[in-house]
C-alpha cells in the first residue's frame, strides 16, 4: 500500500542521522515506489530531509528524480549533500538544465562543479550562464543538430543518422550556410516524405526563430501560438546558437502561470513546492503584500472616521458595511480576472481600453440593477424603505464602479510595464472598499437627509 | 500601420450589409495582415460581424484562422454564414477538431455537414462523437500510424515512409499485434538509431497509454508529467484506437486553466474570448456567483445586528470593520491560492490535510503577530490603548483562522469531488468576513468590558 510506504519513508527520512541498516531498509522501500510516488515524496519533503534518499537511489533513478525538481530545490540538495553521487548527476544534466541550477548556487560551488565537467560541457554551460536570467538563451539547448544547405535530402538524412545521439531533438532540423547562418528549418517528416535526390533547400521553410537575448516569456508565447515542437535560436548576426524545445517552453510557461496565480492571490511565488519549504519562507512570500494591503486599508478607517457622525446618528448603516465592500470587491475581482486572462492569451490589448471601459460599465450596471433590486427588497422589508433605498442605490453604484476599476487596473499595469497580475485581487478589493464606503455614505447622507 | 488597419477593418465589418466594392476593399486590407493580427482581430470581434471576413479570405488562410477559434465561436460563425466556403473548411478539419465543433452545433446542422464528408471521415467523426464530452476519446486523433510487431526496423521505417501523409504524428509510433492490440511504442528517433535488420520489438518500450473513456484532464496531466510528445489511446480490450498529441493536451490544459482562473475570480469561464461576446453573456458568467456571495454576505449583516448594542456603545469599533474583514479575506486568499495550485500540480494530496492545517496555523500565527503588533501600535496611538489592544488581538486571531480556512477549503472541495477552485477567493473572503466579525466583537466585549 503506497499510503503507508510514503509516510513510513517520510518518517525514516526525518529521523537523521541514519545507520547502515536503516539506509538499506530505506533503499528496499524506495525501490518499490512508482516514479509518480517518488516525485510526490520529494515535493512534500524538505531538501535537508530528502537528501538521504540520494544515497540509496540507483544512478539512473536519482538522475530522473533530480531532473523533476525545481532549480532552487536542487541547489539546496547539493548544499546539504556534497557527495560524488550528486556531482555525477550534475555532469549528466543537459546544459540548459545545468545552467538553471547553477543560477541558484553560490559562485564557489559552481566553480567546484564546473571542474568536474568535460571542456566542451564547461564551455556550453559558461556560454548559457552568460545570458541574462530572463533571456531565452538560458533555456535553450546549445546541442543543436543543423544540416548544411548544400546537401541533398538523402545526404541530410544520413548526416542526421550519423549524429543521432547528441542533439536534444532531431524532429526539427535547422538548415545553415557555411558561416552557420540560419537559412531555414526542415522537419524530419518533411525529409522522409521528400525525394532522396532533391536538394534539402526544396523542403526547407522559413523558420520562426528568436534571438538568444529575447525575453523568455514572449518567446515561449510565440512558440506556443505557432504550435511548434522546436525553435532555432540565433545570435545578433542570425547565426544558429541553439534550439528551444517544447519541454523548455512548457516549463517557462508553468513558472509564469505559477507566478500569476500567486500574485492574483496576493502573494509572491514560492521557489519550490509548498510542503517542502520552511514555515518562515512561506511567511516571507505573504507578509509584504499583506502589510501593504493592511496599510492601504487604513484608508477605509479614515473614510469611516470622516463619516463617524453619520454612523452615530444611524448606527444601522454600520451593519451593511461588510456586505457592500464585499460585493464591490467581488465584482472588481471578476472583471480583473477576465481582463488579466484575456491579456495573457492575447485576446485583449492595451489599446482596447475604451472598449473595455464601455463594456464593464454596462456589465457592471446590469449586475448592479439585479443586486440593487435584491438589496432594496430585502433591506427594505427588514429595516424600512429608506434604508432599503440607500442599500439598493449603493449596490448599483458600487457594482458599476467596481467592474470598471477591475477591468481597467490590469491594463494600467500592462501599460506601465508591470505584470498585469500585480494589481492583484486583494489590491482591487482594498481599493473598491474605500471608494465604496465614500459612495455609501454620500448616498446615505442624501437619501436620509443626514449631516 | 497595423493599428489603423485593424480598427478600419473592424469598422468595415460592423457596417453590414456589404456591397461588392466594400468586400474587395476588405479583401485588400485583410491580405496585408500578419497571422497574429488576423487572429487578434477575430478574437476581438463578435462572430456575427467577423463572418463576412470568411467571404474574402482565401481557402488556406480561412482554414488556418478557423482552426484557431474556440468551438463555440466556430459554431456561431457557421450559424451566421452557411456558405460553401465554411462547409469546405469543416471538411478540411482534423477529425478531433471536427468532433469538438460538432459538439457545439445543433443536430440538424451536424447532419447536414456530415453529408459533405467522405464515408471514412463520417465514420471517424461519428465514433469520436460517441465518447462522453469529458472523455479523452473526443480529443485524440483516430488517424494513427501503427507498425506490426513482426517487422524489422528497416521494414518498419519503410512502412512509415509509405504512409507518411495520413497520420497526425510519425514521431511516436505504436507497435501492435495482428488484432491491433497495443504492445509498445517506438520513437522515430529510436528506429533511426537502431540497426535496420534488428526486430522492431527490440527498440520498443512499454507505452504510457490511456483508455478512450478516461477523463480528459487526468490524461492530459499524466501526459505532461511524463513529458511525452504523443500517447497511444486504447479501447477496453487494449486495442489501439487513436493517438493523443501534445497540441491536443495543451489545448485541454489551457481550457482547464482558464476555468480555474475564472472560478478563482468568482465567475464562470467564458465560452469564447471576452471582447467577442455579447454583454449579456458576460453578465451571465458573473451574476450567479455574485448573487450567491451577496446572499451569503447577509450573514455578516446578521452578525453585526446581534452586536448592534456594542456598536451603539462604542461606535469607533465600526471604523475598523473593513480593515479587519479585508485582512482576513486577504490572508485566506493567499493560503487558498497556494494550496489550490499545489493540488493542481500534484505537490499536495488530500491526505496531507493534517500537515497543511499545522503549517497554516503556524504561518497564520506569525503573520498575525506581525500585523497585530502593527495594529496595536497604530490604533493604540490614534484611538487609545484599549482599542489598540482589541485591534491587535483581533488581527492575530483573524490571520490564524483565515490561513487555516483558506488552506483547508480547497482540500475539502477536492475530497467531495468538486473543483478545488469552486471555493473561490470571494467565497473564502465572505466566510472569513462573518467569522472575523464574531471574533472581533467577542474580543471587544471582553477587553472593553461591554454588554
Amino acid at each position: 500500500m503506497p499510503t503507508l510506504t510514503i509516510n513510513a519513508i517520510r518518517k525514516l527520512l526525518r529521523g537523521a542521522p541514519h545507520d547502515e541498516a536503516e539506509l538499506e531498509k530505506l533503499a528496499a522501500q524506495v525501490h518499490t515506489l512508482p516514479a509518480g510516488e517518488l516525485s510526490y515524496l520529494m515535493r512534500t519533503t524538505a531538501p535537508t530531509e530528502s537528501a538521504v534518499l540520494f544515497l540509496v537511489l540507483d544512478k539512473n533513478q536519482a538522475l530522473q528524480v533530480f531532473k523533476q525538481l525545481s532549480p532552487s530545490y536542487q541547489a539546496k540538495l547539493i548544499d546539504t549533500l556534497q557527495t560524488e553521487q550528486l556531482t555525477n548527476i550534475v555532469t549528466d544534466l543537459n546544459p540548459d538544465e545545468r545552467a538553471l541550477l547553477f543560477g541558484e548556487l553560490p559562485a564557489t560551488v559552481v566553480k567546484r562543479l564546473m571542474q568536474g565537467l568535460s571542456e566542451k560541457e564547461q564551455q556550453m554551460t559558461a556560454s548559457l550562464l552568460g545570458y541574462p536570467k530572463d533571456a531565452i538563451g538560458r533555456y535553450m539547448s546549445p546541442e543543436v543538430l543543423a544540416v548544411p544547405a548544400n546537401l541533398t535530402v538523402g545526404e541530410a538524412l544520413d548526416y542526421i543518422c550519423d549524429r543521432i545521439d547528441e542533439p536534444e531533438t532531431i524532429y526539427v532540423v535547422p538548415v545553415v550556410d557555411d558561416t552557420r547562418k540560419l537559412l531555414g528549418v526542415v522537419s524530419l517528416r518533411g525529409l522522409l516524405a521528400a525525394e532522396r535526390g532533391a536538394p534539402v533547400t526544396d523542403t526547407t521553410h522559413v523558420p520562426v526563430s528568436a534571438q538568444v537575448t529575447d525575453n523568455r516569456e514572449d518567446t515561449a508565447r510565440l512558440f506556443r501560438s505557432q504550435k511548434l515542437l522546436a525553435m532555432p535560436i540565433v545570435d545578433s548576426e542570425e547565426r544558429l546558437v541553439g534550439i528551444l524545445t517544447i519541454d523548455d517552453v512548457l516549463s517557462i510557461l508553468d513558472r509564469e502561470d505559477a507566478e500569476d496565480a500567486a500574485r492574483t492571490g496576493g502573494s509572491e511565488p514560492l521557489p519550490q513546492s509548498y510542503l517542502s519549504l520552511p514555515i518562515m519562507r512561506v511567511v516571507r512570500s505573504r507578509i509584504v503584500w499583506l502589510v501593504v494591503l493592511a496599510v492601504s486599508a487604513i484608508l477605509t478607517v479614515q473614510v469611516l472616521d470622516v463619516f463617524e457622525d453619520r454612523l452615530n446618528e444611524v448606527v444601522v448603516l454600520a451593519l451593511f458595511i461588510p456586505l457592500l465592500t464585499g460585493t464591490g470587491g467581488n465584482t472588481g475581482n471578476q472583471a480583473a480576472t477576465t481582463v488579466t486572462r484575456a491579456l495573457a492569451v492575447g485576446a485583449v490589448r492595451v489599446r482596447d481600453l475604451p472598449r473595455i471601459i464601455w463594456r464593464e460599465l454596462r456589465v457592471g450596471a446590469v449586475l448592479g440593477v439585479v443586486l440593487g433590486a435584491l438589496g432594496l427588497l430585502i433591506a427594505g422589508i427588514v429595516y424600512g424603505f429608506d434604508i432599503g433605498l440607500v442599500i439598493g442605490l449603493t449596490l448599483l453604484a458600487i457594482c458599476t464602479m467596481a467592474a470598471c476599476v477591475g477591468g481597467v487596473m490590469p491594463l494600467i499595469a500592462k501599460k506601465v510595464g508591470a505584470d498585469p497580475a500585480v494589481f492583484s485581487n486583494p489590491f482591487i478589493s482594498t481599493f473598491c472598499d474605500a471608494t465604496g464606503l465614500i459612495i455609501y455614505f454620500s448616498i446615505a447622507t442624501t437619501v436620509l437627509n443626514l449631516g
